[in-house]
């Protein structure tokens, strides 16, 4: 019959639109799944209350490791629930070619995204974000490189930066994370620079090599971030500031998220310390 | 008391979220206005009858000319209807920050915005979008070269560019407005060329300054496009193919948006063919 991915939007029960809540209700069944995004200020509960209808909320498994929801939507009209506009997770962008390749009919009921609503919440003009990046955990003490590198990137050009936190990262840890990238950056760019020295000039000069790394202030501390905490909430705090103040800020619970600022027009200014409390630019 | 932004989302009365909808009904005084967005789907008539108020329809001057919802806001509870995620307006940031002054509670109730909406419709990945840029109709013959150069810089860097046309403006328009940017820089680098080649050469080689434009084949003609009509309505065409042939494609109604692709992930490339019918990558 039919499978409609339904965005739950970027908060709670409530950022469903009309029409995904007509969807729902129309529906033979209602699955949901929130591992690719989390619940946020969702209960299940609560939404099964306010939509009338009972929701089953899948595993991973069921939705990339075999045709559980396929099988259902080939005699019944199914609707996938997740937070955000649904599209944005690549696994519901699987499952939907995969119901394609099955003769499955598709349909996406879009919903607010933290794309859009984080440029808003801020006052930062949207068409100003270059490409975004997720900040993760470290992996074996391996951290992924490419956050740091997708700030300076986007910085270079004079554009904003959306950092996705991984679920439960809090905006200082990821700041930490950032500020380790640029460390381990700097020191190997001075070990390899140190090794030139020595090459060249058959003796270690310390002094030069401090200098180098003055050299490389202009970095991550020179960067001016907002946190923004809970997005789309009564209780969401947006707050600017540099790294060294925002580290211990408190934001309270996730989800967290971060944009890393570029140049900002005269409007964006005027918002950010208006909006977000930044210190005077 | 409180100036809410609420958001109505991609197409139609029924993007609202079901937040956005209760704060309609709690309103004392509904406005809207559709001059920085569309009405697209959206018919006056319907949205009162389904959100059960009169909703009062503004036109520019009396958002940023004049204080007239600020003054209403003092004192009413007002919300302020628009198309999208509200904030993507500056218009409407502009408006926060007059009513922030003022000493006006402010709240914003996101909605489904083509930004991330886009996406989804084509399968492509969010985060591998670059800065996005609007296709402006030529102004007394000149044509901003903006978003030319805007997909040039992405597709260097691999990423996708989503273009906003001007309200009305079809995609075959916007296409032909690219091919005429290129052909406008093209020709001055050719004169310029030519004008290097009298110093040096003391002749005119007429053969050497066709290779050179032969040389910058590679530029829009080989840029993959989606075009994508009506996002969010049950008659959203999306289509991929190559400027020549998509500059007649039959889309339907405005509003239209493209976007420029940039290198393609696998799943991105079978999304492209099964959703957009995309010919074989």
């Amino acid at each position: 019959m039919v499978l409609i991915f339904v965005g739950l939007g970027v908060w709670d029960e409530k950022d469903i639109s009309l029409r995904g809540l007509e969807a729902v209700r129309n529906a033979d069944i209602v699955f949901a799944e929130f591992y690719t995004s989390p619940l946020a200020g969702r209960r299940i509960e609560r939404m099964e209350k306010i939509y009338g209808r009972k929701i089953i909320v899948l595993k991973r498994e069921d939705i990339e490791e075999n045709d559980f929801i396929l099988e259902h939507a080939k005699e019944k009209n199914v609707v996938l629930l997740s937070a955000g506009d649904p599209m944005i997770a690549t696994t519901h962008v699987d499952l939907m070619l995969r119901a394609v390749e099955n003769g499955i009919k598709t349909e996406i009921i879009h919903a607010s995204s933290v794309y859009s609503a984080v440029a808003g919440a801020c006052g930062l003009q949207i068409y100003k974000f270059g490409r975004s990046a997720t900040v993760s955990p470290p992996f074996r003490d391996v951290i992924s490189e490419v956050p740091y590198e997708t700030v300076i990137e986007n910085r270079k050009r004079g554009l904003h930066t959306l950092l996705f936190l991984d679920i439960n990262m809090s905006i200082g840890y990821a700041l930490n994370l950032l500020e380790e990238i640029e460390r381990r950056r700097m020191s190997s760019e001075m070990d390899a620079e140190m090794d030139d020295e020595l090459v060249k000039s058959g003796d270690r000069n310390e002094d030069d090599c401090d200098m180098r790394a003055g050299g490389m202030i202009g970095g991550i501390s020179d960067v001016l971030f907002v946190g923004i905490a809970r997005v789309g909430a009564s209780d969401q705090v947006v707050k600017a500031d540099y790294i060294d103040a925002l580290r211990t800020y408190d934001f309270g619970d996730p989800p967290h998220i971060l944009v890393a600022v570029g140049n900002l027009h005269f409007m964006e200014k005027e918002a950010l310390i208006k909006l977000a409390d930044a210190p005077l630019l």
